[in-house]
């Protein structure tokens, strides 16, 4: 595999790129995380763009392209996107530090906390279309209209170019890294990352990482082909819940990348606990699966040379966060939910609490049912919510509950 | 307010004292917050010591303390310690690194996870006493018997000068720097700072930050005294919760710190809210002291002059994170509890949800109670939990709720 050449943009390129946007964007921490390389078995450095500014790599390429569109004069009546998320931060946010007026197109329905963080960056928002298709031919009628430039969130080679930071500071921190793994949608990080790394060191290998319910790119480096993605299809990595892959990006990978794998939400609802324990940051759903794909074992390691996994954002909703952990702690066997049928008679709750209290366990929520159809009469279900060690620790309580002839069924968290 | 010429340690001594170490220990970011700068009115930089290895500040002063016994001689049987939090860590984190034995005294009730994480550092963990004070005086026994250094949390001049690194890479990051607010516990971290800031910035003015619940500094700086606290005292921030401060650290904090200031739990709560989503950074209680003093408009800021608040640590239970993000949420307006009394017919409770619907809120939790006692018969009350964009969005809902005569109670989340 080479640094093909067929494609426009060269090392020099790229590093030009990185020093016109060097005041604009954090040049983000990359460290070896001890713990996650004693659970992996494999030295793991993470490269931190959760804290980037904006909180995603997505600044990188709007800075880039503003500074580009300045460059040709073609910014003078400001500039357009169409997102819901971190590229419409990253515009805003670039747009208002070049003295650019932005428009910000989303769906009707986004969420106010995304329309509040773009308008507090300045930009104007513009709500048009059902969904982010919808918008986004909005925005394209917009720019029309306008003569502005409507700024693509991932297949424009300037912003692919900006992206391609991440590559650069990764291979000057870590001379040694022998892999790197990227979260995938559009493409434009991991197009960025491997031209990037390949240019200098084609032994690198690079590793993308879909959201297994949205993954157009499943197939793609066996057969070249798109895989169609059901129209309801849901992930909690939105940032990454990207349908149809850009064509540039397309280029970028069928040359540069060695592997993509998927993994699904329980996978990435584990991560983003890990990585909150771990590193003390906040990933987004999509900024974490390149860890998921690691903790699930899908991407082989050196157990002597660096494995980078780039954690891309951290723009979590903070109302849905404490779901994940919740279900983050459930998967990796700390939260348990059951319900155990009991004779309704005064002392068997306090008698059942008790079996609990020796195995050293919390009990967070305790509920009572009674009177509903698949409880007999005089009888009682109790469900309790247990924080536990592990699942051994789950499995030590059930085998307990088993000897002591106790009816348990196990809920989903 | 001078450089304090009594106290043993001068500039010269903490600059190699952090030379000594710089291998070991990160510079941790300051970073200035955009964010948090918009909404407090001036210049926001944070220190984030959450992000330090070990996840917390302490990592400093036990690596110079180690360091200190190696160059003496004094470490050939391993070193002590007595912790059930961040001390523990960073004392089993630098003995490991330093290739000594280490042992760590935690209370009989340590919470698992805390054992498990100090024997994943290759200490050995001895459980004894009933709480942390007893602990300590085991510590100091099986120091004795051993012939081994125990290692003091904070009341050890080298255990201050390593926390001292902290200020001095501040001063070096931003020499703009006019103020800095400090998590007070023990007062290792606030001395270290306060001598490396005073030494070279006497103007800069450095504020200290306790949890309301266990104060002991409170009047410290008008009267000299320590206030009592309260045996069963309780706090969110119990990286901070010290009951008796150091004689070493009052010496510095008398003469070298210009106010302390007290905030409540629900301050704290806020803050850790306000850090994740402004910094994605997770810190613990005591690491979100600061924020919340600035938060809640106790430490005056110069509109055009930095003020860095130092996030001490991040260590924070995520079975915890969780109920303190709900508790951030509701006490900053983004999440409301009400019961609301229905006659007990059809359509009511999908009335009562159509009028939430309308003003745009997301609802989270939704609870029938019938046959209690507040509640009389042929009524039902409706317990819900709903998502709200602030304080001015409940109004909204609790006026309309009254326009439409239905009796609601407000709980507390």
């Amino acid at each position: 595999m080479s640094a093909a050449p067929a494609l426009p943009l060269d090392l020099a390129a790229l590093q030009t790129a990185r020093q016109r946007i060097a005041d604009r964007v954090l040049a983000t921490p990359l460290w070896a995380n001890d713990a996650l390389s004693r659970e992996l078995g494999a030295p793991i450095h993470l490269k931190l763009e959760n804290l980037q500014r904006t909180g995603s790599f997505k600044l990188r390429g709007a800075a880039h392209k503003i500074d580009c569109l300045l460059r040709r004069g073609e910014a003078g009546r400001g500039v357009i996107a169409a997102s819901a998320g971190n590229h419409a931060q990253g515009v805003a946010y670039a747009a208002r530090g070049a003295g650019l007026a932005a428009t910000v197109v989303m769906p009707v329905n986004a969420p106010l906390t995304k329309i509040e963080s773009c308008r507090s960056l300045g930009a104007e928002v513009v709500l048009a279309g059902e969904n982010l298709e919808a918008a986004r031919e909005a925005a394209q009628a917009l720019a029309t209209r306008r003569g502005a430039p409507c700024i693509h969130p991932y297949d424009d080679w300037e912003i692919i170019a900006g992206q391609a930071g991440v590559g650069l500071e990764i291979v000057e921190a870590l001379p040694a890294v022998a892999q790197i793994v990227v979260p995938l949608g559009g493409g434009g990080l991991l197009a960025g990352i491997a031209l990037a790394v390949k240019s200098q060191r084609p032994d690198v290998r690079i590793v993308g990482v879909q959201a297994d319910a949205v993954a157009p790119w499943r197939h793609f480096l066996t057969d070249g082909g798109i895989a169609a993605v059901p129209g309801d299809a849901h992930t909690i990595a939105d940032g990454i819940k990207v349908k149809v892959p850009g064509e540039l990006t397309r280029q970028v990978v069928a040359g540069l990348v060695d592997a993509i794998v998927t993994v699904d939400d329980d996978a990435i609802a584990e991560a983003l606990v890990r990585l909150l324990e771990r590193t003390r940051t906040l990933g987004e759903g999509a900024g974490a699966v390149g860890l998921a794909a690691l903790m699930r074992r899908l991407v082989p390691l050196a157990a002597d040379r660096p494995t980078v996994v780039v954690v891309s954002g951290g723009n979590a909703d903070l109302t849905l966060i404490g779901r994940s952990i919740d279900f983050g702690l459930a998967s990796s066997g700390r939260l348990l939910s059951i319900a155990v049928r009991l004779p309704d008679t005064p002392g068997r709750l306090a008698g059942l609490l008790g079996l609990v209290a020796e195995h050293g366990m919390n009990i967070r929520h305790v509920e009572h049912r009674r009177g509903e159809l698949h409880v007999p009469v005089g009888m009682t279900e109790i469900i309790l919510q247990i924080e536990t060690r592990d699942a051994a620790h789950q499995e030590e309580l059930l085998e307990h509950f088993g000897r002591s002839g106790l009816a348990v069924r196990r809920l989903a968290a």
